[in-house]
């Protein structure tokens, strides 16, 4: 079965909002086995709906589109559907109740309460937009809100009855290795053998800034064995880079602090708190984050980290000595098994030349013992600059405390 | 002239990676008065690649594509464009001259030297992988890199061309307003009677966590007085809380400690010091932000905030309380003029009756001053929480600063 996602709405279609709803659903229905074969976004638009929904049914049986069905004037998706499937949309009273009861003051409940003749309601607690499920004769439309976090919500209903009105023969089977700190090119060249040996596995090498993620799958799980084969090699090879926690360094780390019973504390600059806001989006992570110091100023690094005033003109704020010094502030201001600190240079300006604007010193340390600090250097702009910088200081930490291998 | 997008790669449509790339690319071509009718994400495969070129060009007459161009297994655009365009991929000397003096190692120079017979080259200096554009009788096909810094670092080169082959007959005229700390159907209930006025003028409203996007435009700029005058209206209503930054709450507040000459400094827990990571994404963002101090911990808190022993057991971290404490504390340990503090309770766990997940205080102060603390409840899961928590705080922070209007 061939499924779609259609996103509705100018303002994904501008780029002024990104369109995670696609990612999100297309994640969701993989993993349970169903394919996804393209995309698509267009306008609020009443033509454009129905020109793209049938063009939809000429390729594929089952789409699923989001946006266009909150209560202001460009959603117009309600009115499309209808006219595509030329079905009334038709008042119903149990979504109304609901309705007065979460929203006594909501002026436009009645068109909020209005939803297509026949279709299968799909229940939006978290907001006002109640979806829909259309079977016809060239296959069956999923209507979802566009707002994320209702969608979100919403999905598990839209799974539960694709699972039982279109149940699948062969699942897939897919295997997921993310490896840090190593270039896409290197696992490529460590991969083709293999990809040859075994050609119905399919192989997918996605860099990200700082590491690479490795999809391996076959279209049949009875298959299975043959990705496995090829995983065993890679993690042979990459054995102290690799963690399998659904592409979340940070995950590994939390895990690995758990196991452990340890703690962590940071000292970050360049990176400004992403590194701390990346590890606190695990759900317990405060079991072993204590915190971070962001000293962004020079002035900070001294009177709170204590890094020497001397080494702060000397070296300057961007070097192994002032790391150094933050992990040793860190130790004495916190009770933290371990330790991490960065300070670099994430731009436009402020670059040198022996120090341009990418140069971002790393440092990794644990209680009583010399810290691991070294220097990488990231490209791009600064945003992209602070991205790797926090992806590479996750995976020097992750090799540090889970295999005691060194980066540097 | 319709253009779209199309993006090319197994890992976009999986969800694994979401779609920047099309965003980005509609984002600037909107800048400059070009329209973009949709964006699809197709997967790597030759066959798929040149089905949906077809289908486009049926369409539009303009495709700028991204992806597969790389150097590895799963990248097959290259081939794809030259099935479709029934053009050889030829080996470009100036091209391999420059590869091989950035990667003196590197060991596929030559497939990445290799290009469409013809086609006009979009040079990338940041990665090995040569842009292509292709024009031929039904219009024209613009070809780049997946990776989102490569293909960013290139497209002023293909605006160029744009402007130069395909310049605009009218150019529309857009106004963009953000509110801070306001709903959706506020807006929309404000804005219906002048949109029905004003019939030409297209009027988005799109929501964020924490505030609303209100875009106003119409198709030919001779006609902006129009939508000069709803904004007038807009901005009459909500004049405290509207900045008109590209969206960016961080470079209102930027621009704002920038004229006054004053600087701040955080105290962040649930937030884990994505307020601070946030404010850092604009550059030269150091002359104001000192740093944050993320006290995950209630150890933290009492330790280098002084947060009261007796506070955090009576009132709890998550209290009024504790957050003036907070802001208390980083007076006292930074020279900074303003502060923020936030403490809540991001989830899943940790919620309790009177203090349900996505309880949230907020503070702001200003040295000397006694500092305005509230409470916001924000929805959702963990990341949704913290988001809200951000642009809240953010918002909270804006108008206090810029405005003197207090939220709470």
């Amino acid at each position: 079965m061939k499924i779609e996602i259609l996103s509705i709405g100018n303002e994904v279609l501008s780029g002024k909002t990104i369109n995670t709803n696609a990612s999100y659903i297309s994640n969701e229905l993989i993993k349970v086995g169903y394919q996804v074969s393209q995309h698509s976004v267009i306008s609020d638009d009443i033509h454009t709906i129905v020109d793209s929904l049938t063009e939809i049914f000429q390729r594929s049986s089952l789409v699923i589109c989001t946006g266009g069905l909150g209560p202001t004037i460009d959603d117009l998706t309600k009115k499309a559907a209808s006219s595509f499937f030329n079905l009334p949309l038709e008042f119903h009273e149990e979504i109304y109740e609901d309705l007065k009861k979460r929203y006594p003051d909501h002026p436009v409940l009645v068109d909020q309460a209005s939803v297509l003749k026949g279709a299968h309601i799909v229940k939006n607690t978290q907001g006002s937009a109640s979806g829909m499920i259309v079977v016809f004769k060239k296959g069956c439309a999923v209507f979802l809100p566009g707002v994320p976090f209702e969608m979100q919500s919403m999905f598990d209903q839209v799974l539960t009855f694709l699972k039982k009105n279109y149940p699948l023969d062969t699942r897939p089977f897919i295997k997921e290795l993310s490896i840090c700190l190593i270039e896409e090119i290197e696992l490529d060249n460590f991969i083709v053998p293999f990809a040859q040996k075994e050609s119905d596995v399919k192989i997918g090498i996605y860099p990200y800034l700082g590491g690479v993620h490795l999809v391996l799958s076959v279209n049949d799980e009875k298959n299975k064995e043959k990705v496995e084969r090829i995983a065993k090699e890679v993690k042979k090879k990459y054995r102290d880079k690799i963690y399998d926690t659904d592409r979340k360094i940070e995950l590994a780390i939390y895990n690995a602090f758990i196991e452990r019973g340890l703690t962590l504390a940071l000292a970050e600059s360049c990176t400004g708190g992403a590194i701390s806001a990346r590890l606190t989006e695990i759900a317990g992570s405060s079991k072993y984050l204590l915190g971070s110091i962001v000293t962004y100023s020079n002035d900070l690094k001294h009177s709170i980290l204590k890094v020497s005033e001397h080494t702060l003109e000397k070296d300057g704020a961007v070097s192994k000595e002032t790391v150094r010094q933050m992990i040793e502030g860190i130790f004495k201001i916190t009770q933290a098994d371990y330790a991490v600190a960065v300070s670099g240079i994430a731009g436009p300006s402020g670059g040198a030349k022996e120090k341009p604007v990418g140069t971002v010193y790393v440092g990794v340390g644990q209680r009583g013992k010399p810290p691991e600090i070294g220097r990488i250097f990231g490209r791009g702009g600064r945003l992209a600059i602070v991205e790797y910088t926090v992806n590479c200081a996750l995976g020097i930490l992750y090799r540090n405390i889970v295999y005691q291998a060194k980066t540097f």
